[in-house]
């Protein structure tokens, strides 16, 4: 195991003090560092929340900011937070507009979160729903209910978290975060396991020439593996399953996050956009918001996911809306 | 090789395709994608440009754009551009206010830009100079000369950036830009090879549980190969050869920009901030800015770098002004 830790049981919480560290413009609530709040809090709007486990920085906690979170409750690494840190959160943010969940389909997070949502309901705290499930390789269409969510949950908290910041109520900013969700689709690829430093070696093996098309980002098995293709290749194949899934027409618009995994260099993400971007021109459909970079990772995990969210004009508003957060910080055009 | 590529042979200019479709902010000149500048230049002001081997993302193209870079120019993975690249964007970017060239202390560099150099002044550009050596691994006191550049150039962009945009003059830029060299100092360590595509395999071995303290960005020898020790001993280990370098005393205020090299999780580069943070405020010199995260890289190489920015009131000025560019952006406090 090559990592920088020093006992790897305060894995999270040293990662938690450097991150209070770094950045004032986030800070903790009930006294628990895994209950991350907003320093600046906008008064009267509707709060947005989410949370998971740990290990896929900058998701979670790193969207926590004006124009997106107001907070984000964390677990360990790849467990979920209890359903009392995110009720710790949700009182915290609430400014009597009532919040917003927006987290990944796993079971321990919705149990949690759904107990979370009962407490505050007795507090009167209002309270609505969204279980990002973006990963088209975790079950076939007509059973979207079983799909994991994965790094498009990111254009759902850019809507949601803009919707909220023009003020509109929380049965809207509910509509919207569930219209980004419902129109973004992501598929995945790794060529190698990370590491849980509790655990101290690999999740999974593969081959040192092999690739596993949408395996999950905690390791959850994919859909095939074989042998590592042309970036071109891994990219045609991607897309396809993605392109199978909506109706898309030429004079369309999308939005696209090419997410890099952890381990793998901006370089190749960008060599990947590339593929995706002429396969997109090719139908007619315009990129018109872009991000490459490393949205949601598995700590060193090598590998990519493309996420491609449908646009329409509300959504194309509410994405390119600007956005400040330690780690995403977005100027309007 | 586990690497998303088409053929290797075409991995820069791929890339470089992937860039430019992805972000309208940046254009190129010369016909040749290599030679990138921004698509929104400034009237009036002076120009400021970069260059080097690529395989560094985001050094050196991602700091094009407003507050930041106008113009750079890019060769093959860790190879330099040539002084003919270097000239056509030194051509494109001036605006009779004369340019500045901020580069890292690599011998082909060097030689490249002191030719473009020249080819300017031809054309009545006035060109001034700004090489960044801020490894301290690479040479001792008193050699400083001899100093590789390496991630804390971020800071030399930065402030140049800034004061450029401010509408001051060569002269005044280049002051600004040199003192932000003079007081930054940075450290790195290794723990594993990047693979350079053409070549495909590790540019070096190291053994399992080996680190390498001080090696460069191309995997040029450092000062220490031995076990890994914990977050916090690297940590220590680099940081009292920085202290060493410069006179801090309680109450100065410094910048630190805790960089990984690629491979490194970002859980993990925030664990050694962490004990960044520790040390200054254990001499009571203040982390007023913090930046975390991947500025300058080795594609997949695993390490790290601190660097350290002594700050002075015009320093701290220019180092929190806004900059948007494709990688890099920054709302003033």
């Amino acid at each position: 195991m090559k990592k920088f830790l020093n006992d790897p049981v305060n894995f999270v919480d040293e990662m938690l003090e450097g991150i209070y560290r770094a950045h004032p413009d986030v800070t903790y609530t009930a006294d628990d560092k895994r209950c991350m709040v907003t320093s600046r809090p906008k008064t009267g709007k509707v709060g947005i929340a989410t949370g998971g486990g740990s290990g896929h920085l900058p998701l979670f906690l790193g969207y926590v900011g004006d124009g997106m979170l107001d907070g984000a409750a964390v677990g360990g690494v790849f467990q979920s937070p209890s359903s009392e840190q995110m009720y710790q959160v949700t009182k915290a943010i609430d400014q009597g507009a009532g919040v917003l969940y927006i987290y990944g389909n796993y079971s321990g997070d919705i149990i949690n979160f759904d107990m979370a949502a009962e407490l505050a309901d007795l507090d009167g705290i209002q309270v609505k729903q969204c279980v990002g499930n973006d990963d088209v390789a975790s079950s076939k269409v007509g059973e979207e209910h079983k799909r994991r969510g994965v790094a498009g949950i990111y254009f759902v908290y850019k809507t949601a978290g803009a919707a909220a910041a023009e003020g509109l109520s929380l049965d809207e900013v509910h509509r919207l975060a569930e219209k980004a969700r419902l129109r973004t689709r992501t598929m995945g690829v790794a060529l190698s396991s990370c590491v849980v430093p509790e655990i101290g070696h690999a999740t999974f093996s593969i081959g040192e020439d092999e690739m596993e098309i949408g395996m999950g980002i905690h390791g959850e098995p994919g859909i095939s593996r074989k042998t590592l293709g042309t970036a071109d290749a891994v990219i045609d194949e991607m897309m396809e399953r993605i392109f199978a899934e909506q109706d898309y027409k030429s004079g369309d618009e999308v939005a696209v996050l090419m997410n890099g995994l952890g381990g793998t260099p901006l370089e190749e993400l960008y060599i990947l956009f590339r593929r995706v971007a002429q396969l997109l021109e090719g139908r007619g459909v315009k990129a018109k918001h872009v991000w490459v970079g490393e949205f949601a990772t598995s700590m060193e995990m090598a590998g990519a996911s493309v996420s491609i969210l449908h646009l329409d004009a509300e959504l194309d508003r509410l994405v390119a809306a600007p956005a400040n957060t330690p780690f995403f910080k977005h100027f309007s055009a």
